[in-house]
């Protein structure tokens, strides 16, 4: 952080009373110094150019304001990013080759755009991010070496094309088997001709679609001399290279505003016999030949390979949503002061009342033992990937697929209520949209929803789970994230009250799919039903299970990666490490009591036992708590809240605010003359 | 409903095959055939008019075009109410006297501005709702004989006044003896004189108050030669009668977006020397004599009553909010079709989903529990109320007061994360503003936090639970709602499941009291802590006793309420009323597990029974749903959804939703001119 002045009081103070060095943990966080460098100078590049300034809320322009606001910005970012590159590769002496795209390249550059600087510069998002999160990533995992070659350097140089990836459609979401839109394969001409048969195959939803992407993917139902060969990837232009006006056949628009994201123009698309050639079907996994021969080719596992990834990393981004949300909490909560816990004495900073604490400190234990998570399943992702390459990766490609789809649903959710509650701990001034919980409350509940919804993927992780299961029955070897299920032995608590938790999670996990098993198997027997219908009312069972499994998993992992970091770090911070895991860990147990005291038998003492230790853990936290969230390094721009700036001028800053807004520019509001006046004068008449 | 055509064929059919009689339950919840048709003449009144179309969505405007809209449409309310009500009285040969008001009058109207009609008009509130919520009750409430005279009939009649009531302050909430707005009298002239000393003691958050209103109750500390007697309200025109200009030393303006109700025009309010005549002290509990004498008298209780009032209100507000959101859902959902139950299989209503079942029902049915409880609440406040009139009502006082503070916090915080279930259960669709879940989710969050924290109110509930625990102990009589607190005896589970339920979430209750009572007394004895700070240590075992008692109060007032029900209802109402209650109660357990298995035995078979049963109540439901949620007979401009529509003619709704947005009236945006292409050609270059 570079203000070193100007703080007010109470921060100093709690920075100064810290037993942490705030430098390490950033350090650590940021996986090492030579990162945390790295970012703080590219924020630095950005924040500190009068362009990238923030001269008017977002939330007071009109809808349409809102766009043009963001693409304008948006196109300087892209521009002036590319400067930083260009600057980066020339001091490292390299030379950029135009043509030369790489997949390590791009995710980079999507990290970028939804790491902190993105989130600084859009609170809301922007539409550009889509070319580089999905449109390039899909032209790279499923064109053929040719397309690649014509389309993959345009692309990522942004020659004429900005995309987008259209898949869901006004009717189908997660159920992608369901999407109605048609290509039919024309012999003749040898040429693809979309259309848009009824209203609910509109597409619907995709970022930049609206009034930005001039290209887009569209995934379509492939039609041959009137057969079915199923959902097929399409490379479609739809507006004019020059003009931007959309091609003929083109139904194109913005969807309007939505509970947050409201940078992203998402957006709509109709087909009415557009025709494009041959080869701008994707071709990597399935061809068409020019005589209308269908091949399948290629590995379809890639294409799973995407939506994994696209999980992964939400996981990640959700993290640093809830804990840009812990960091306002904690800095108002040393400023804020209200009720007197002494009558009598002064009011003390609401961080020192127990409840809040507990509001707001296992969270940020929370945000970071999802971190370690997100960690770990990037670095299974890649092997995965690898191995998948080499085609031998059909296995762990199951596992990492229902670890994706469980972390994404688990988390999201997680995140998500915890900005909730975090945003609730700073009482009214936590519902100011100047606060910022609102934009990233608005981006951690989009991510609950899209790339597969979280119910659906709960009984995606279930379905694996079950087949798990009923493998470790057979005494099967079973994968790593799973093995516990092969352990039958009830709980028996030890000194270990860690220990003693994460197993009881484990158990909880088994026992509940054991339950929606025997419930199941019931259906089917009782009541005659189909595998179908008692999968149906088994439901509420199974979800509740992979939930359990994904608690599991998570708090087993942060025990591991503690483990771990004993050798890694040194003993100041590996001691606060071992408080936040112990919370975390505590926390899920607790937040799982009803289940975990329904599948395990813990005695009353036991469970006051670990409440005790839960309520020092947040009195051991609270002297380091300003001093660790600011380890977090946000940027008071990424931050983007009058309640979370670093300085702590929570109230000068509101009052700024206010005074910036559009209505406050006249003391009598038009309205007034119009209306207001004439009711207030009528009673008289 | 009007509508009679027209509707989707889904829709029809769940219509038709319903069991239940939807008008017979729309009578019941109504409170009668009258107070039916009544509301839906009123709705027809409005809604018909086509001043009050709506011609553009509210999210496409800017923030400040925003306010003109709300301001030019609610004061087109106001008067057209008027007529309405001159018609009415007319009609009912009364002749009103325009000097006259009584207070039902102004509850009554009230009750249409929160009321559907209201949300319909206004879904993100209006600015002048506070003149009649707040401005008026206070002046009703507070000002003496002489001071109701004065002001009253013209405060109805909005003669020259439109008020506000103004308490909040930028650096103080909840506690409000922290306030520092100040009132010093000055004997010399006869007058007060207000300031605002620091910039924390801004009035911040009141509604209306930004460019709407003219006149305040303001609520300072009073001085008087310099000593301090504590807070009163003061009457103050802010705002010239003629011009609208602030007046001299009024520093006043709007405080910017926040996450929902961006109708209200919340404002902030600085005084510089402004003086007030003596007589616009309000006067009924307090009185400051010319020559600067202080006399307390009347009843303080009565300035209680005022947020008792609000509280109660918010109750029943809520709930309204967290139905018109289930109905939504229910609709969307027997629309929507997506993931086949059996492979090959048509797609089915996700309704037809156990999953969805289980997110949608149990908030139908705690709406419904809820509004049971608020009715009870509203009988207690006005019976209180007259007793307090005839100064006898300390005690009961103390029991409504705890009970409308727990329920305000424990409704509110259900139906904010009720909405947010049922808003997720809608998928990608409930995501986007036209759903309207984000404004109910706007008003419900800010119930959530204004008029009492819910932490505090929690703990305020607390303190008086513990005063009973300890009477309990020495065996005295208990008020009804707490009652439950004498029975010692523990679970013993019998044939009635609902009985069980009930009974092991008052037993947990209790429990969790007296866990939070030896918590204190261990940190007061083995920590010498005070009596205060033991508190605080026990701050989260309060927290969560109140949330229980809370919990089981309304579980058992569900019971009560239906077995009256018995009586006044016909059995096919009867039956379905009892399914309701049914889920709630086993939900409110469901979602209280973790405390029940703590504090009480039960074993893993009366579990799966209570489990079994809750299922079989949501499969009971699911025939009924779509009549039953019409019988709430929210007219579709009231739901104000794209997804919510009797018609259930949701895809269409969106998309002419979207081709309404301002932004898809010009196929290329300008910015694409002024940004986009040149990055576009850039990589040329």
């Amino acid at each position: 952080m570079e203000e070193n002045s100007g703080e007010c009081i109470d921060l100093r103070r709690e920075r100064e009373a810290a037993t942490i060095v705030t430098e390490d943990f950033a350090v650590w966080w940021a996986g090492g110094r030579g990162q945390l460098e790295k970012r703080r100078e590219l924020e630095q590049y950005f924040f500190s150019d009068p362009e990238f300034d923030d001269v008017a809320s977002f939330n007071y322009l009109s809808y349409k304001e809102r766009y043009e606001h963001v693409l304008t910005r948006g196109a300087r970012f892209i521009a002036k990013l590319r400067q930083w590159q260009a600057k980066e590769q020339q001091s490292q002496q390299q030379e950029k080759d135009k043509d030369r795209v790489d997949i390590e390249e791009i995710y980079d550059f999507r990290r970028l755009l939804t790491g902190p600087l993105g989130a600084g510069l859009f609170p809301q998002s922007f539409p550009l991010r889509l070319h580089f999160a999905m449109f390039l990533p899909t032209l790279l995992n499923q064109g053929d070496e040719e397309q690649q070659r014509r389309w993959l350097a345009r692309a990522w140089n942004m020659d004429g094309i900005v995309g987008t990836y259209a898949q869901t459609e006004l009717g189908h979401g997660s159920y992608i088997r369901g999407l109605e839109t048609r290509a039919d394969y024309d012999v003749e001409t040898e040429e693809f001709v979309l259309n848009t048969p009824t209203i609910s195959a509109y597409k619907w939803w995709p970022g930049g679609l609206g009034h930005t992407a001039n290209m887009v993917v569209v995934l379509a139902q492939l039609y041959i001399r009137g057969k079915h060969y199923g959902l097929q990837s399409f490379l479609v232009r739809i507006r004019d290279e020059q003009t931007h006006e959309p091609l003929p056949g083109i139904d194109v628009g913005d969807i309007g505003p939505k509970i947050g994201a409201n940078g992203v123009n998402n957006g709509f698309l109709g087909f009415q016999n557009v025709r494009i050639p041959r080869n701008q079907m994707l071709m990597k996994n399935a061809q068409v030949l020019p005589d209308g021969q269908f091949k399948q080719a290629g590995q379809p596992l890639l294409l799973y390979g995407t939506m994994v990834y696209v999980r992964v990393v939400i996981v990640r981004d959700v993290t640093y949503q809830l804990l840009q949300a812990a960091t306002i909490a904690t800095r108002y909560s040393a400023v804020r002061r209200q009720s007197p816990i002494e009558p009598k004495a002064k009011e003390p900073q609401i961080l020192d009342h127990l409840t809040q604490q507990a509001k707001i400190f296992p969270h940020i234990a929370r945000g970071i033992c999802y971190r370690l998570a997100a960690d770990v399943l990037w670095a299974f992702y890649q092997r995965v990937m690898q191995q998948v390459e080499t085609k031998d990766g059909a296995g762990p490609l199951a596992e990492l697929h229902a670890l994706s789809c469980c972390l994404k649903a688990v988390c999201t959710q997680d995140a998500l209520d915890g900005i909730d509650v975090l945003r609730k701990s700073c009482g009214g001034h936590g519902y100011m949209s100047s606060a910022n919980f609102d934009s990233l409350h608005g981006l951690a509940a989009a991510a609950f929803t899209y790339e597969g919804e979280h119910t659906v993927l709960l009984l995606q992780t279930a379905r694996f789970l079950m087949r798990q299961f009923t493998a470790a029955i057979k005494r099967k070897v079973l994968p790593a994230s799973v093995s516990y299920l092969r352990n039958a032995s009830p709980l028996s608590w030890g000194g270990n009250l860690l220990e003693n938790a994460a197993r009881a999670l484990e158990i909880s996990a088994s026992e509940q799919l054991r339950d929606a098993w025997q419930w199941q198997q019931k259906q089917r027997q009782a009541h005659s039903r189909t595998e179908q219908q008692a999968n149906n009312f088994a439901g509420r069972r199974l979800a509740a299970a992979a939930t359990l499994h994904g608690h599991a998993f998570l708090a087993r992992n942060a025990l591991e990666q503690l483990a771990q970091l004993k050798r890694s770090t040194n003993q100041g911070l590996f001691v606060l490490l071992q408080q936040l895991v112990e919370l975390f860990v505590l926390d899920t147990f607790q937040r799982q009591l009803g289940a975990i005291l329904k599948w395990n038998s813990v005695s009353g003492q036991q469970l006051q036992q670990l409440e005790q230790r839960y309520e020092e853990l947040l009195g051991a936290l609270r002297p380091n708590a300003v001093a660790l969230v600011d380890g977090f390094d946000f940027h008071d721009r990424v931050l983007n809240s009058t309640l979370g700036c670093w300085d702590g001028r929570v109230y000068e800053r509101l009052f700024e605010e206010a005074r910036r807004n559009p209505l406050n520019q006249e003391a009598v509001n038009r309205s007034y003359h119009t209306h207001l006046k004439a009711l207030l004068q009528s009673s008289k008449l």
